[in-house]
């Protein structure tokens, strides 16, 4: 069993583009860690980019990239035929591209998490998260790659360790898990927890306990690193305001990643 | 009257998008000593800025971004009412993300000169070139930028000075400049020269010289530290080839900018 | 002077793209006679193109095209150097995409408007409506090309003449104008009116006396077929009501363009 | 055994875009009789649609629509997991706007034929097939749908004949076949027939015998409406001058789809 006395908790921000807004970046920015923000494929433009950057500064969140796929029109949530040579140099463009709002602000970029369908596609196939790590060390290796935490948890150390790039282990209070330690597909019935004071203690057990209650009501171990919270309604704004005060009310500092892993 | 025993020849590379090819990268780059890389937004794509940025590693020659207008369709070319708050972001978003592939490759960015309309916006409005210089200051102060050689050099120096950025001042060998020392509009005739020779021989006088004669006789002073020269198509090379014999033969020194600036 | 006892009431929507929701078309179609709906080049996409025409159907709203310039983050609000060729390529693309919509629905396409920075240069440029107008010549002659009602209407009308085609003139309520019967420029004080009263008795007075107040004082004689409202946010929809209101009070007719013209 | 004394050839074509230039249209389209053109998605643009319609009027070519995925980066070449409903918004869309130029001509589209990606996935999938049919029965009757001929001839012809939509059934002469009537896929050695003779003498055979032999020697039926022929380079655009020679030598007449289906 694994425990913690620090979590980090991180959120996708900057999804706003042009005259379009998306998500309460105001709100949820000064309840969090760490901070996903999106690089202009599947969301975020260069004048989001900034100002998400300053925010970020503003609250002392670590800033983070969220790259998703080329599919403004859908969001990067719809798989696309990528080859692994194409997904590096999607990553690598857009960290790029982000770090300079970063050095523009005085800081580094703490993070990288894909977005969406890419994120998605390399939990299915860890051929992806290792062309990630390898394109992340080219570019720079005090960067963390954020992934699903899970069962492969050492092959994903190892593809770490090979690259010489930290991994971080994500968790989503907000979903059901398989007792495999996969997510239930979204297009099952109970994959998404609304039970707000029930996904709170999910993360708080997690946090706690290294531990979560499957579908079957199997418990798990899992250990995860940083949890996924959410800010595109007041209500998951709320939801995140109460995990944040649920996990320091039990003495667990909420602290950004690089600063424990 | 001034004149230099070292000049920087420049090119725009890494034009193609997708399936779609355009200049004679792997022809011109071994021929020029520092590259202006398009990133994404008028020409270029990730797998094009890692391909054009390995050509650069190979051959030597520095690597510079190219950044335009978000107009794929227009090539870049096409005027737009951008605010100087807009300009700033889309040139911080393509020089980051070309300093993902310079750094993946263990290189760093030379240069940045702006493309097509938004160098010619520039050229007319000198607010341009300071948001410019102001934007590349927070980035990376190592950058030089790359501006148009006139008779305002002394304004564009200090905006370099202001902003501890330094100001490489380029020639083009095949337009025709007016007595007060700009460009000949390209709907004027004459505008663009096309006898060989005579690009060549006004590039060696300019060098050696600091001199260049303009369409009505007068013999005007221009100091360039870089010439723009072309590898779009065979004729284009084989004048870019001639000019660098051209100036070796005379004792001129090809080298990037970065190396006597 | 002239009056009226039919008017139509267009407004701008289908502005959604992808994720990204913007304007409330759900509450302010009903309450106009024409739908102005966005074509993908400056906002809209496919799906939100035919889900808005479905609910210009549902309403009995007479559709249109709202082409602008491809400039998604600039929503085309901004001048773009495009030749007229370039505009009419632009306009029949748009057009006929949504066409096909409207053919879906079997439905045609009543008016072409177009969008943002392309409308305010046609009102600066004459020879950007004519390119309009003979475009849209070839492509439907039913169309209705509408303009802003201004001192120029000979000039428009005889470009429509000359085309083949209906032009029908365009009041807005909420903005001052000056003597000359242009729009005062938004960057002057008082360009907008925000007062919602004011807007409606404006609307009130173009549309039964033909004359509207400008800015310093002065009646001027402006002939309107149609009055620009808006369903951005719940005020923007109050008053399209509230407009719609008085004017059928007061024993004026809200009909679609192509009913009257 | 089915034999024809009449075929359409169909080439893809209008794939340029901006300022990059893609194929040689100028020499394909006078020897073709249907044009697959490109509608802006994968390639493409408003400039080149209007080129390629006056130059498929100029030569009495038959134009039709190529609708492809939102993916210029990719060519649309790679599978996207696009709904349904995606599939006929996307295919609307692109159809409408080639409409808008073909009407600015005079001309109406004959054929839509999906591209790339999208035909690839339709071939896996019938649905798609359906869902094209569907939409475009609803646009434009009269559009003829164009599919890979193969074993599913009747299940094809079913869904044409419930949607009211022509059925067009295309070969490929360069491609190996599998005993089961499918195209041998490309990334197997022997897909692509590279042998000029070979392939004119295979659509010769396919023309006036209904036959093609598979990649194991066996003699398969198919029925086939459409040959798809190149424009790529010197070299296809001299193949299907070679085709176009032998088939009429052989009796076999060059017409659009539209003419005899």
């Amino acid at each position: 069993m694994r425990t913690r006395n620090k979590i980090d908790l991180n959120s996708d921000v900057g999804e706003s583009f042009g005259t379009y807004k998306l998500g309460m970046d105001e709100k949820v920015i000064p309840l969090i860690s760490s901070a996903n923000i999106a690089c202009g494929f599947h969301a975020g433009d260069p004048a989001v980019m900034r100002k998400t950057m300053a925010l970020a500064k503003k609250h002392e969140v670590a800033p983070g990239a969220h790259p998703g796929f080329p599919d403004l029109l859908g969001f990067g949530r719809r798989n696309m035929e990528a080859s692994l040579e194409e997904i590096k140099d999607y990553i690598a463009y857009q960290v790029g591209a982000l770090q300079a709002f970063a050095a523009a602000e005085g800081l580094s970029l703490q993070h990288v998490k894909p977005h969406g369908a890419l994120y998605n596609m390399a939990v299915r196939n860890t051929a992806i998260w290792d062309a990630v790590a390898e394109v992340l060390s080219k570019i720079d290796r005090s960067l963390i790659l954020v992934v699903l935490a899970g069962t492969n948890r050492e092959d994903l150390l190892s593809i770490g360790a090979r690259h010489g790039i930290r991994i971080a282990f994500e968790f989503f209070g907000d979903r059901a898990y398989n007792p495999d330690g996969s997510l239930v597909s979204r297009k099952e019935p109970g994959a998404v927890i609304h039970d707000q004071d029930l996904a709170a203690s999910r993360i708080l057990k997690l946090v706690k306990e290294g531990r979560v209650e499957a579908m079957d009501g199997t418990q798990i171990e899992l250990a995860a690193d940083t949890i996924c919270v959410h800010g595109d309604n007041p209500t998951a704004v709320a939801l995140t305001g109460k995990i944040r005060e649920i996990l320091t009310a039990s003495g667990i500092e909420i602290a950004p990643l690089g600063k424990f892993l």
